[in-house]
């Protein structure tokens, strides 16, 4: 397996993780939630893998679902961001490593034993991929015959803003080109299924839906405009798009400007779309 | 109050209505339920408005989790329409008029006293009219103070395609030309919030999200692309895409064609995307 593929372009810069933290199962692991409560009544000793971790959040939290006795083991292939996860399980009093551990890992090469996992994670980590198909097949031998894949992607053309501010629009069009420049997927969500069959699985085997984000309220707003100012201010989204000739500083201060805008706006929204899949692995797959 | 608003311009006609049927409360008023079975937990005898019911299906639905003492009375602008909605209801087992009741209305004057319904509910209308704001005063006035609105509307440019079909992204493209040169609205989830502040609600009073469907799995997949296909053949697309010289016969057939190469792809999907609010009428706005 060659390991010549993308990094993870954007880091962990704080900009980037105070933009992940605002993330728990309920709001972007919902379509998994009910699958690891049906799944906990059999085993209570669940083996969880969650995939590109970042600042923990979601992974905390899914410990949080396991507990008593199962175990979430989180990997990222940052070093400085697994301690950040490991000191924020601590804050919300989750037991190191008994109820979750950190590893650092890579999705293409995951240093585990075949058929090692009840259930194997990820949230919007094949979208800063440039082959996903081979990360969904690592994931697959890692996973458990009989066990679940759970994945959520971005579809990053699939933001809408009100108002429309065209120094938003521009932001987004950065972004996008930012990621696709990286080598990473800007339509991911809608390309989930196809993806997942791409690695050797049967439609029968997939589950596909939509799930959303939305900013609206005064502090969803306040909280995403500011982590998106961070980003443009301090963050990879102005050290990138100004490296690579696709914005300037002057550029990036009215984006800025569109933020603020936008959070003062009383009536403004932004939605986001994210593609949602479950998929089975059969029992009788057994990874050799 | 002017009556010179657009009616519905797409018709009531088989294609159109076969599109609706698939529609239920858990798809596509599940941001409502929480809410429904909150309020009946204080009132067993709630009075839900469903504005625009069409074939009545959502309304059957919503009369189904307010049995056996709540009451749902739906309205639409069509005779015809409603006379299928009150077979719908009657097929599923429902009393007319006990547990629902049918009555033909325009959401910009209905027949009803001022402070009438604990829960007015409408699905996909506001996006078919010239002027959502007066409708959603309507609602208004006719919900009961400390009652609720709940409201779901297609945000139209938000559609993701998976395989990106030249000729279905253009059928896409004529529907919104169709729905736009009608005098609906293309971009209605996002602006909800903005339309509902705009008829004099505070930010305060509305909960905003968006939720979405999924075409995806095989007989989901069948079911839209046939309803769609319909709509090209037979239905409102067809004759007003090519009356209004959007489109041609042979434009026609080839997006029938874009639609069966999809509905014949496994690994096809199809994200749709709703605004979704819940507006509290405060207790002291009682119409006069």
């Amino acid at each position: 397996m060659t390991t010549q593929h993308t990094a993870y372009a954007i880091g962990h810069a704080p900009s980037q993780t105070k933009h992940h933290e605002w993330r728990t199962a309920s709001n972007s692991a919902a379509h998994l939630l009910p699958h690891l409560e049906k799944a906990l009544t059999s085993n209570p000793n669940l083996k969880l893998l969650d995939i590109g971790c970042g600042p923990g959040t979601i992974s905390v939290s899914l410990a949080q679902h396991l507990l008593p006795s199962g175990h979430v083991l989180a990997t990222d292939i940052a070093d400085e961001i697994l301690l950040r996860a490991k000191e924020h399980a601590i804050s919300k009093g989750l037991a190191v490593p008994e109820n979750i551990s950190f590893q650092k890992a890579s999705v293409y090469e995951l240093p585990f034993p075949h058929n090692e996992f009840d259930i194997v994670h990820a949230h919007q980590v094949l979208c800063h991929l440039d082959d996903p198909v081979s990360a969904i097949k690592e994931m697959l031998r890692v996973c458990k015959p009989g066990g679940l894949i759970s994945l959520r992607e971005s579809d990053m053309r699939m933001w809408c803003f009100w108002p429309e501010l065209p120094s938003l629009l521009k932001f987004h069009d950065l972004m996008v080109e930012i990621m696709l420049a990286n080598g990473g997927q800007d339509k991911g969500g809608r390309k989930l299924v196809s993806w997942v069959m791409g690695a050797g699985i049967k439609r029968e085997a997939i589950e596909a839906g939509f799930g959303t984000w939305c900013y609206s309220a005064p502090e969803d707003r306040r909280w995403w405009g500011e982590a998106m100012i961070e980003r443009l201010r301090t963050g990879w989204m102005r050290k990138k798009g100004i490296e690579m000739g696709l914005t300037t500083e002057e550029g990036v201060e009215e984006m800025v400007s569109g933020w603020r805008e936008w959070m003062s706006r009383e009536d403004a929204t932004l939605g986001i779309v994210n593609g949602e899949v479950i998929v089975k692995k059969a029992p009788s797959l057994s990874a050799a």
